[in-house]
């Protein structure tokens, strides 16, 4: 296997917005390939995630090429890749895989997301297809969606009844996610690539708009667009070039299977997390910064500890120790998260590997996590039966 | 490198059906684990390629997961891949380099495709997607379709202009293409999984009602749904657990790049072919067996000259001199190619992948080539400025 880094990183701010997915993706790659340096001509090969434009922009089938053919990239494979909400994270696992493998010593590697559009009923019918389609009527009815369920993601729904089943067995609270976003949303102030960031009280997110009980309006992830790109380099390359950047040490990608609810590591985040840990040679008490899929405040606190973070039950507790929050030991989703830095699903996991990376070269600015030395991001993607359908983890380490 | 073999190849009867993606993708799945006498369970990582439903069916992000955890599939990483007409030749490059580094030693490919729609024009549309959808209208305008646009595809319109243009340089006439169509209606007719197939005369094909000149109804690929799988493992293991089949010998993807005319290997299939014939050290005299992109007739008499099987200008005397039918030294398309067999797009790549190992097994029945050692497949995806958008060539030998 050799040795990958992530030579280059570049993404957009993430928003709402007007903005195309051929202009997203060429501000990101442009970022990327001019922070490693390198020209389109030098990479041999693309992985680009996207996983809503087929449906909101009415673009299929060739997603890739359509956004990188006028950046100057032609001849080379290029694979248009979904996995849901996890799409730019499986883009990551196949670019960082080649390189390991020896296929290709410099790969980018793309995620694009254009979620935002005139009829808002669009990008989040778009959202719902993360689903088995056919069950989507069950799943409603189960949900008790009820008739406003168009003007919001299926995805709250089933976020609110892993919220629910989750007070039940860690004694959480809503004012536990609400202070999940007061977090996540001063760490956004100080990213200036993050959709929102604001300094908010734990009063002001229980009393926004309640979407479905428990979640409030302010504890669920934004309707986002945006890209973001990194550049991969085989070890031996980089050296020889005289480029740098966090090494990956781990690559998993699972597809969901059965998950016990009263073991939070029996489901796809334990097991990827499980995986990552055992290829990178470290354990959870290693990690200095994390990034988790919080599309929704609860599932930072779960994702605590379904990664090990935390044992079963004490999400809330290290939450509350201040552990996680900028200045504790183990920061999480220091870019802001989901939650406040943006979710344009087929960018996201992609935006964690920046984040990873600007922290692990000290160059994360005012949210720079201290001597960062090794950092994990969890992205999932998509809902079947009991579990994600797609989960990834990665782990970066600064050299 | 490990040595890769397909030890399991599955596939449905092409046809336009009711069968929904998960029917479709049961029947080609369960043949090719039978086919290689393993399980679900077995498989370590599964690529799989769909190109239409998420237009066709509404079902996006997950399609792999959604066709493939009712059979049993738990855990592993799935990858749900695009790439128009070449998206199932992307899952076997994928699947193939992916035994190749020894990442894995047993994947899964499969293609599935769902395009029969009640109203035709939705699987029209959804096949036109496969361009840059913002230069739609330019090019609606450039090729003179007309009203009556909706009721082909957009890339009978490309075909017939590269057609004329052919037929300026090569010499080639309407009644060549008629043969091409005569000789792959009866190859089709030999396979019981073909959608049509039929002993035609040149007379019965030229007056057929004409879609865009100089291409009649038969000189097209229908509308299609089905699928078709692999199984993919390493030479040591399927030594160890006592498997055989066709042996990979090259795998290659590209995507477009300046295409001149004037030169016919200058294209993606061109550069993609020859860097198989490399990859294999083999040349095109080799061959024993070629399944090419009959899309449209012409494109077989153009994939002639840009494999190497032919001069430039010379596809329509190869055809003549009857080198490419059964019987010939070097026959194409004996499945019926995409003409007869069909064209479900999303699945078409690894449908070849099953003729070759077919062939190559000997186990063709009433169309086998006798004695074939090598064999070919050439698999295009999109347009994009003035070429295929993805070009996938492979490469496969008896042993």
């Amino acid at each position: 296997m050799n040795k990958v880094h992530v030579v280059g990183a570049g993404m957009t701010r993430f928003a709402k917005s007007t903005r195309t997915l051929k202009d997203l993706a060429a501000e990101a790659v442009t970022a990327a390939l001019a922070d490693a340096g390198v020209t389109a001509a030098d990479i041999q090969s693309a992985y680009v995630a996207n996983a809503a434009a087929g449906l909101t922009t009415g673009q299929e089938m060739i997603r890739g090429q359509v956004v990188l053919r006028p950046l100057g990239f032609e001849g080379i494979p290029i694979f248009n890749l979904e996995n849901a909400c996890a799409s730019a994270s499986t883009a990551m696992h196949l670019g960082y895989h080649a390189v390991a493998n020896g296929q290709y010593d410099m790969v980018m590697c793309l995620g694009v997301e254009k979620l935002a559009t005139e009829d808002k009923t669009v990008g989040m019918a778009a959202i719902g297809t993360a689903v088995d389609i056919e069950t989507l009527p069950e799943l409603v009815a189960q949900m008790g969606s009820g008739p406003d369920s168009s003007k919001r993601s299926l995805f709250m729904d089933l976020y609110a009844q892993m919220s629910r089943d989750y007070m039940d067995r860690s004694g959480a609270t809503p004012e536990h996610f609400a202070k999940v976003v007061v977090k996540a949303q001063g760490n956004g102030a100080l990213n200036e690539r993050a959709q929102y960031g604001a300094h908010l009280t734990v009063e002001q997110v229980l009393g926004s708009r309640e979407i479905v009980a428990p979640l409030t309006l302010l504890m669920c992830s934004p309707i986002s667009d945006g890209a973001a790109a990194v550049v991969l380099m085989s070890e031996e390359r980089a050296r020889r070039e005289g480029r740098a950047g966090p090494r990956v040490r781990a690559s998993v990608l699972v597809s969901g299977n059965h998950n016990d609810k009263s073991d939070p590591t029996s489901g796809s985040t334990g097991h990827a997390a499980k995986a990552a840990f055992e290829s990178a040679g470290i354990g959870p008490e290693d990690l200095d910064c994390v990034e988790v899929h919080d599309a929704s405040a609860p599932a930072e606190l779960m994702a605590y500890e379904q990664i090990g973070l935390a044992e079963p039950g004490e999400g809330p507790a290290l939450l509350d120790s201040g552990r996680t929050a900028l200045g504790g030991d183990i920061p999480v989703n220091t870019s802001g998260g989901l939650l406040s830095k943006g979710h344009p699903i087929g960018a996201t996991g992609l935006a964690q590997i920046c984040e990873a990376t600007w922290q692990l070269r000290g160059a994360a600015g005012p949210r720079q996590v201290d001597g960062a030395r090794i950092a994990l991001t969890q992205n999932g993607g998509g809902w079947l039966v009991d579990d994600s359908a797609a989960m990834s983890v990665h782990i970066l380490s600064a050299d």
